[in-house]
């Protein structure tokens, strides 16, 4: 279900996912206003309509008339935030994210806020190599999935709405998990992935290769262009998990390793049957 | 330059890339024959135009006939025909292949033939993750690189005509590699890609997980679906190279992996903008 149209939209950080997410809900004709601590971001969202208004301050104004609170901020800032101005907001106010890792925040913005003030997780998995709400592109939902990642103490009715915000967005497929199942899902399928790409590209310099490069390199190394400074913030803050997953996908490495090494070549062919077979069920389903 | 068009084609092996060698050459008017012992294979290139005549034996009239003749075979059957039929040849053929590594296969063939046969070998390098003649698709030749292999013993015109078969198949771009370079760029560029694909595919069996999945690990695992049995014959043809590779590899997974472990944020950070800043050297031409 769409969310009503009525409601009334906070976004506080404009860069690439709090962008994409005004843009939408504006061009959807919600009313949507942002914080955003760089001025050139809120000019930028104001002069192409993303925004109704705007400020690089916390305007007590701009929290007492939302209805629905994005957040789209790093961790820590997010946290931070939360413990400054969290009490400002009004009873019956919906407050979600677009935080890539879950363990560290969810409970933790649950227990600071007031009363009447209800944050419901979410998990939207879209995004691009490029950062900044001038690259804000809600096309990138129609492809991707989005998560809702309630606790037992949120209300149905918030997980409901939340669930709605992803539908409204246009996103693929919205679903729910645990806080745990969604970062053990995350460690294995995003940043595990993201270890792999960053590795691989640094492991050899030999000058002039790229002009021999195929497909299959340029695919796996897509993703080697990271921001590090919100990756490295998120492969902390999902640390065991990530770890774990390093450990067994290395296993497998080394198993294949040995195979070639012994040159025991079905023991090779194995493992790729065996990988051939899984990824079918990773296929896109057009 | 193009191919002058009365030379005559033969292609031994009509699998994807043979299959697709062929659909290109036949379209573009040249006279093409082909030899598989795969009877339906061929009935398949014949019925669909690929090639004009076809057989599952070794004829010895598509042997004298032939002025460029292209082998598309796994490197052990590729040796194993030479050795049987390579003084079957006319004075003057050319004869070049597509297979994926070359140390165990260039100078071996070129060892074999008679004087006046001369074996120029190149790597196209397309493909699918299909494989077969009926899935010979002639626009896999337009995005990738098409890579001639040459030896000392080569002649400056079978370099040439070599380049020219690149060229009249419509590659993006044709260059050149000594053997051992191709071999150290295929095991980093390509081989080690698959390793990691197949490793990373094989080490988490989570079901449900491809629920989740957005273009990252659809990205790094495209090519875990992988022909075995040609696959771990390339492998061990380039064992060397390709454990070479795949030691370097492990060396920068486990520095990144140390850094996580001992919550070094600054050595990640390195670690990705390092990643980003060769990454971009791979970003495809447009």
């Amino acid at each position: 279900m769409k969310i009503d149209e009525n409601k009334k939209f906070l976004i506080v950080g404009l860069g690439l996912l709090g962008g994409s997410y005004a843009k939408s809900l504006s061009r959807q004709g919600y009313s949507v206003c942002a914080i955003d601590t760089d001025e050139e971001s809120i000019k930028y969202a104001l002069d192409n309509g993303f925004i109704s208004k705007g400020s690089t301050e916390v305007k007590e104004e701009f929290l007492q008339n939302a209805d629905i609170v994005v957040f789209a901020l790093y961790p820590h800032i997010f946290i931070d935030w939360i413990k400054q101005y969290g009490d400002l907001f009004k009873q019956g106010t919906i407050l979600t994210d677009v935080t890539g890792v879950k363990g560290i925040i969810v409970e933790q913005i649950q227990a600071m806020l007031k009363p009447g003030v209800e944050f419901i997780s979410a998990h939207p998995m879209a995004g691009k190599e490029v950062s900044g709400v001038k690259n804000a592109d809600d096309s990138i939902f129609k492809v991707a999935n989005y998560i809702v990642v309630p606790t037992n103490d949120n209300s149905f009715n918030a997980i409901n709405i939340c669930k709605d915000l992803g539908e409204t967005l246009g996103f693929k497929e919205v679903s729910w998990l645990s806080v745990e199942d969604h970062d053990r899902m995350i460690a294995y399928l995003s940043q595990l992935t993201h270890c792999i790409a960053v590795s691989l590209m640094c492991a050899n310099e030999t000058p002039g290769f790229e002009r021999y490069t195929g497909d299959s390199f340029r695919d796996l190394t897509r993703i080697a262009k990271i921001n590090d400074e919100m990756w490295s913030e998120l492969f902390l803050a999902n640390r065991e998990a990530l770890l774990c997953e390093m450990d067994r996908y290395r296993e497998s490495f080394e198993k294949l390793y040995d195979f070639i090494k012994n040159e025991n070549r079905d023991g090779m062919r194995e493992m790729m049957r065996l990988s051939t077979k899984r990824r079918q069920h990773f296929d896109k389903k057009v």
